[in-house]
């Protein structure tokens, strides 16, 4: 999309029609399965200065603030999302702006935490905003951020076929050829970028981050007991998570 | 195989004729299309103490020692194996000995360099070697291996399937289901070990390694071009490399 407006399929009705019927949009941070492996990531956030990077409708921001965050900065493309994430509060700790994540641009040495949820993987032009997020925090802050697995989007054509007896299985292709996946998720044409968790990884350490932790995530056995269709999610992740210190 | 005698599969007749027959056990290093990614990771080895973890038939050993490495400790529970890596080389610089992955026990502070290439993958106990390893090394050492990549180790009947267009594609399942994995190569019942990627990182950053580099490995363009054939192991990756230093 160089030269292009970026991709905001969030503002389309279709899609923000979709987006907003799913359990993660209406129930918000308990509505997604992933949450509880990703807020373990996170730091001690009393006091902290935090950017969400791809805020949505404000579900993280807003919980932040109630774990006792000084500020927080919620950023996301779509004009729609923060619409409504602003509807849901007034309180002046909380900060929406519209930003585009492929040319950000963010005051340096000012925030305790970056993170983001599900988001990087629609960035193109990844090794900028990571370099912006890195001069944005201070020595010593934390990136976590989970992204949908390179196992999930690597697949030209993605879904589950059925093995001989019938059980499912994911097959991969392409894993290795890096770049744009067009896929119809909630509307036709949304554009992924698949990338290895070795390039992600590597793009931290290039520009001075140590890793902390790394998760593809998989559902517990409590939540395949409370919801038996999660099984499935263990033949393959469709997220991973990771922890950074600056 | 906790409290039964260590996999020694490489001593099975069957095994070792097969292995013996690998381009990379009878060409070494080139005969490994790896190799240059995984030299790529590896530090200045003059004047190095190095200990290599599953030596086999020492083609590393005696080119670190080509490099002007100091000691190279070449480990490996495959008598056959280090019979014939012995009788590869009479520099006193260069000790081979027979231990077991499982139960090792290395001085502490005595090696500048670990290196393993597709053996970690068959430990079972990876903790406590990792921990040996760590142990092991001086404060700034580095730590630099290749393992199976866990889509190629997750399956239960590993293998390639065909899309409708007949392009091959790598079915995976129980990506998550950590454990081991009874395959069929070169022998029967050859057991590995499949972990995550995530694993393998956590373990290692939880006793104090920092993470350099994740590679995820596939051909290069000219590697495809010398080796047409090779262009499949694109569509998912067989092998992962890791950089970390202690």
């Amino acid at each position: 999309m160089a030269g292009t407006m970026t991709q905001n399929i969030y503002d389309d009705p279709e899609f923000f029609a979709g987006y907003s019927r799913l359990s993660r949009s209406r129930e918000g941070l308990a509505g997604a399965a992933e949450w509880p492996a990703l807020r373990a990531l996170l730091p001690e956030l009393a006091g902290r200065r935090i950017v969400d990077l791809g805020c949505g409708f404000g579900w993280f921001c807003r919980w932040a603030r109630e774990q006792g965050a000084a500020q927080i900065l919620g950023l996301d493309v779509s004009e729609k999302m923060l619409a409504r994430a602003a509807a849901m509060t007034s309180d002046g700790a909380i900060t929406y702006r519209r930003a585009d994540l492929e040319r950000l641009d963010l005051p340096a040495a000012s925030f305790d935490l970056a993170y983001s949820s599900l988001v990087l993987h629609y960035v193109e032009n990844l090794k900028d905003l990571l370099a912006t997020v890195h001069r944005a925090l201070v020595p010593g802050a934390h990136l976590v951020f989970s992204a949908e697995h390179p196992i999930y989007t690597a697949p030209m054509c993605p879904g589950w076929s059925l093995d001989a007896e019938g059980r499912k299985r994911w097959p991969v292709d392409n894993y290795l050829v890096e770049g744009p996946r067009r896929t119809d998720w909630l509307a036709k044409g949304v554009v992924k970028q698949h990338r290895t968790i070795g390039t992600y990884l590597n793009l931290l350490i290039g520009l001075g981050f140590t890793i902390a932790h790394v998760e593809e995530w998989g559902p517990t056995d409590a939540q395949i007991a409370a919801r038996p269709a999660l099984a499935e999610e263990r033949q393959r992740p469709m997220f991973w998570l990771a922890a950074a210190r600056r």
